[in-house]
């Protein structure tokens, strides 16, 4: 592998809080994938949050004493250019635009929340247009780059830019990680002693095998004796009896769906009492930039663990060395459906373990698919596809039908109030609607 | 065709206010189909109507002239013996069963319906038995029959035939022979003139073409000017808008999904005004027996009509008629699925537009699937594959999940409540669920 | 029906041996479609021919008394104008090109036809452009128009028509009509109490099925008493042991591929004695020309029904009073895939069972498809799409591919020799595969 | 992984003369994978063979001091209880079956050779019901062994256990392994630096991708210019122009069926000059077995490498080890379809990259298929399925059916006589098709 070049990341929303993390990750995995250039970008209204974080990853980097030159810009093009990898983690219209998206739904007695239902879809519309234009740049000036996509939803970000552009494009979500990690620490082994596998989209995935060592541990789990939960996601037990009855452990997502009633009422408990997610999450945000902004400091603080991403840029760095190391091992990524599940589109975004060579992921054919999940998931795409192309093309008919049959959508006439109230909400983030204008 | 024989007639639950509709089609269609005896079976419960309505049919025959035996019996096996065609049309629990299916899921906020719901799952476990008992009986002395199923959830109870036993079964609904007299009507031209396709299953289809006189008229009916329901769905506007966006026109039924707050409210309502519509169909019913009973009275009487399943009996011996004689005529009806739809298993029943043949309905291939459809379709056949085989194991496991994976049911919790409920309320009639006992 | 407007209907081909039989047709079913204005056109080396067919045409157009305009032309885009229906019947580069299709094969040790193997290969690369850029005016200048497909290989030109063009257009062939009609004898009924199934591709397909007045009939014709098979086939005996073992009555042309061996030696034996079939066809057709040239002539000649298409302008009238009429009959028609057989690409014409409505053909969906037959069928259709492929693009590696994987042919090598040696020999018709020169 | 306990492997046919190669991967691998129980056992005429292989193994063992016991028996069901792994490699009717298997078919004018067409159709036959028979004894005696299958033909003896026996079984071809050695070196890499992947089924399979250190290097393979091939199948060119239009590279085995003359031919002079390739493998073995009883002899000699199943027991230590230790790397195994390929049956065999977990072999979905490589692989599937069903069931209509479809028969007629002469050649050893005697 010695004659591989030494390459070049660009990061888009390189101002995000979780960027200290990526920087971290890619100096510990130096020796394996060298890096030359690390480009942060952002836009305008983040230039402040750029340069704070932008000068930690310098510091961090000086004190690693590694050949890593740090740019931060606003230009967006000198950054893609002749990069290998481009990352992305976004927030098209920042955390206000977040929290209309878990308000307004709420106050139409529909789950609030930012990567499914009302909430999700206003932030695929919103998203989706910008990742296209990025698209639209990598195709010119980095064609044979990767595009890692951690931009929620992930896996209708995704799905756009393989429908919608040439860009090599995977999605990425901690959660598979975080999944691995719990199972390796309840048996008590390495990472790579545990595969569970994996069946379903982006959050709203189910797993139906859980090897340790060569066991087969998913009876244990499914008698519910060990909670499994992530951070941003307010815990709450699974019936034992119908966790059984369905033969796979839902991820925490699922709850959404399963546990509509209970979820929506602690949404809006909660939201009386401590606002939003995206309320608590501007605080912690508040509170990392104030130590960023430490010039003493020259690591990841412990603090940004909360902050509820954990493990992505371990999740990150680990795909950007299989990719540029042909190292053909197993990962659970979100890539165009081909023919894995029949009851899917081809061309659909998929979650789905795969085995990462240098020219891409390759799928693992799913040992069992479980019939019930084929309801769930044949619904929540078919909601999925009809909002992305209502993203691209402004289509307000599209984005009726699609909300119409998301299944937290309990009425068309709810649908259309909320459609109504949350396009002029976020009028100035979606030009594709409001063209005349 | 002069060579057939005269045939064999069986009528389960031949004591239902319906049979003397049916009576008046087998008498207007004998030149065509000859019958030599039409046996009318009914349960012990049933007795006293039985003898009312087959009185009624005998005086019927009388006045017709024509040499048909009419057999009024409780002995289910003898009705049953080298039958040509058995049609069966039952209430396991009779209307006081549907009362509890139609009462117990609205005091938990969940829509109370005998063919969809929790209301039309419990109709399926209670009838599902019965019929495959009766299967058994059919399999034996008259393996060539075919069963023509009305019996309500009409695609779940054909499913259940297909699936359990080896007889010969058509499902059938009046919902398409409605559709295409309504469509005729509309453009004032005989029903053979207009050919629509429908997509989907039984009560959960759309209209995705409508044929008049060769002509597409599909866009003007979306353009919604023309309302189209049954009698027995309480009548509701759709969204012009939405409509336009489907692409295609839905069946009244559909609106438990997309119009799931506005139908649960009008329902609530109506309950506390007219009761529930079993009670509205107890009412019709005891005055149809009243008239039934007049001994002067030798004609299906008009108010029969007014019943809400008009043009059964039509739809019926059309379908004898078409496999007596191979008329190769195009009638839409419940099948198994075989090949027509990719993301549906092959042994689900579908309701589709098929050519009848002597030898049993070929189904036509679809010319177009809105994708939008197939995710509800997927999700509801999800629910009703899970729950035929919970009807017929008794296993409470599946029963919930079939239940927790209805898109009416909001979450899992409430499924809960809701099984232990009418598990109780209907355990007389499900002695798999409590067979220990 | 009556507000349908008189039709024109547009022959391409039109100085071919087989109008007076399209004429007949369309005289006799003028009362259910009544046809204003006749269109003949042929290429300039064929006026003679359309000029002596012609003139046979309208003796026999005003022996009927009918209000037909015939018209006699070489403008093939004022034929076209405002057509409703256009029929091709073409054969490009005459009887001297089919003689070179059935000879060159022959020398190599491989079977010379002209609908299957190396020529129907070269038929199929000289008549798809030639058809294309027929449906380019088509789309011009009659963009509503059915376009009906006679000419061979049948089942590729239309498959190129659909893949490469948007006229509207069916497949049809003689093949399908001629088992029903013997079935229909055999059996002492008329056509209409016959349903055979047919599964396959033209030219290449089995019934699997055999109604007679709604009785199956396949495992009397499986015994194999009754011979079928057409007059443009050698007879050939099918042996017993093999035909049971089938489960399925296989096409007279399914002995190219069963029974190679007999084939070609029959063909080479015939050869020598009878010169090719197309020295045959060559000297039949004289002798029509000469009795059609016959002032005195109003009528079909009888001899017409030995020249092999018999019954091809009754299968072509009896469809397009089918689309005219919106009939909603069953007839058995080369039409795209779709989703009929999931082993064959959805734009892969296939023959099978349609309803025909007046909006175009609805196929039925096969009630039985046996294992064995799959094999052949991709194997073929794979050699036919690689085809029309090459025909269209006139790529050499193409038709290699395409000619290799032919299951007549025994060799690459063979293959090559085959090519070359064809390539150059209809040359003057393959302007796509020497554009250079 | 230390907990894993030391393990028992039972190898049918362990007087064949491979068995020092695997022997001595066994003992390379001790470390990884602990032996504890060796047995080989063998049937009554191959006892002289048994025990001059079992000496040398033991020799062998006693050599390397592992404490490995090495037993020798002709009692099958003692060898198989509780044994951990079963590997077959065994020939029924010995080498004489063979030359009839090579000879037979050429005197028909159609390859002979034991592992397709007609050779290979009837060691199949000769060899499934022994096969099952000792799946039989696996099912019962060490049901949660795996098998591991290298007993030609691979994939048809393969898919016969899959849906024959509940036995959990992989077939493994060198074939594979041989191209994975090939690429390594033409690049002078490493074989864990390469991963091509391969579309088909056993002996019918094309190289559709060649990554080497993550770079596609199939154009440069389809350039032909490095010649690759297997020793036990005669040199002999691809024709450079077709293999670039055919964007993949085929196995050596596809020249039976892509240049049919010239291996017929090749065959046939080759019979002439050294006998058939059963000749030549028995000349080797008497010299392999010469050499196998000197006693001084304690390693696997050179001269087995000739033998032409060069890497077999590489490729056998390779999986077992994987399955033992949950190695998830990626081998190319013959494995239930599933859905990997849509046009086959779900439960045939094909060969095809898979993960190896210890629960066994997932499958990766496949980037891309050639679309002709459908045609021929679903051709030959038939072919085979049927083989192994009248194999099963002594059905000889299957048989010929199974025959007739085979691509390299040039009739049914051929097909007939070729059956004929070889059920009665192989009598003694189809007990299924001779029942009554």
């Amino acid at each position: 592998m010695n004659d591989k070049k030494a390459i070049k990341i660009t990061v888009i929303g390189g101002g995000s809080s979780y960027t200290p993390e990526l920087v971290e990750g890619l100096i510990k995995g130096y020796d394996e994938m060298p890096i030359s250039e690390l480009w942060l970008v952002d836009v305008e209204q983040g230039r402040q949050k750029l340069e704070i974080v932008g000068n930690l990853a310098k510091r961090m980097v000086r004190k690693s004493g590694l050949p890593i030159d740090v740019h931060l810009t606003l230009d967006r093009r000198t950054a893609i250019k002749g990069a290998d990898f481009v990352t992305t983690q976004m927030r098209v219209g920042q955390l206000e635009a977040r929290k209309l998206d878990e308000h307004i739904p709420i106050s139409y007695g529909v789950v609030g929340q930012e990567t499914t239902g009302p909430g999700g879809m206003f932030k695929a519309l919103r998203t989706i247009p910008v990742i296209l234009d990025i698209c639209r740049d990598i195709e010119e000036l980095a064609p044979d780059a990767w595009m890692l996509n951690f931009t929620n939803p992930a896996g209708m970000v995704t799905e756009a830019v393989t429908k919608y552009s040439r860009v090599k494009t995977v999605g990425l979500c901690n959660s598979p990680i975080n999944f691995k990690k719990f199972l390796a620490e309840a048996y008590n082994v390495s990472e790579d002693h545990v595969l569970p596998e994996f069946v379903g989209i982006n959050h709203l995935h189910w797993v139906t095998s859980a090897l340790v060592d060569g066991k087969e541990r998913l009876p244990e789990l499914l008698q519910g004796k060990t909670e499994y939960s992530a951070k941003n996601v307010p815990t709450m037990g699974w019936d034992p009896e119908f966790l059984q009855s369905l033969g796979a452990v839902p991820t925490y997502y699922l709850k959404y769906f399963y546990m509509m009633t209970e979820m929506f009422e602690e949404m809006k408990d909660s939201l009386q009492k401590n606002g939003t997610r995206a309320d608590v999450v501007s605080r912690v945000e508040k509170e990392l930039f104030e130590l960023y902004k430490d010039e003493s400091l020259e690591d990841k603080p412990k603090q940004l663990e909360q902050r509820g991403g954990a493990y992505y840029s371990e999740a990150a760095v680990h795909l950007m060395q299989s990719l540029y190391l042909g190292r053909n091992d197993i990962q659970t990524l979100n890539v165009p459906n081909g023919g894995v599940y029949d009851f899917l589109p081809e061309n659909a975004s998929i979650e789905v373990n795969c085995v990462v060579t240098a020219l891409g992921p390759i799928p693992l054919v799913p040992k069992h698919i479980p019939a019930h999940v084929k309801g769930l998931l044949t619904a929540v795409k078919t909601y999925e596809s009809t909002a992305i192309d209502a993203a691209v093309s402004g289509d307000r008919g599209l984005a009726l039908q699609a909300l119409a049959h998301h299944p937290l959508i309990p009425s068309v006439s709810t649908a259309k109030e909320i459609l109504d109230e949350m396009l002029e909400a976020h009028k100035q983030y979606l030009p594709n609607f409001f063209s005349e204008e």
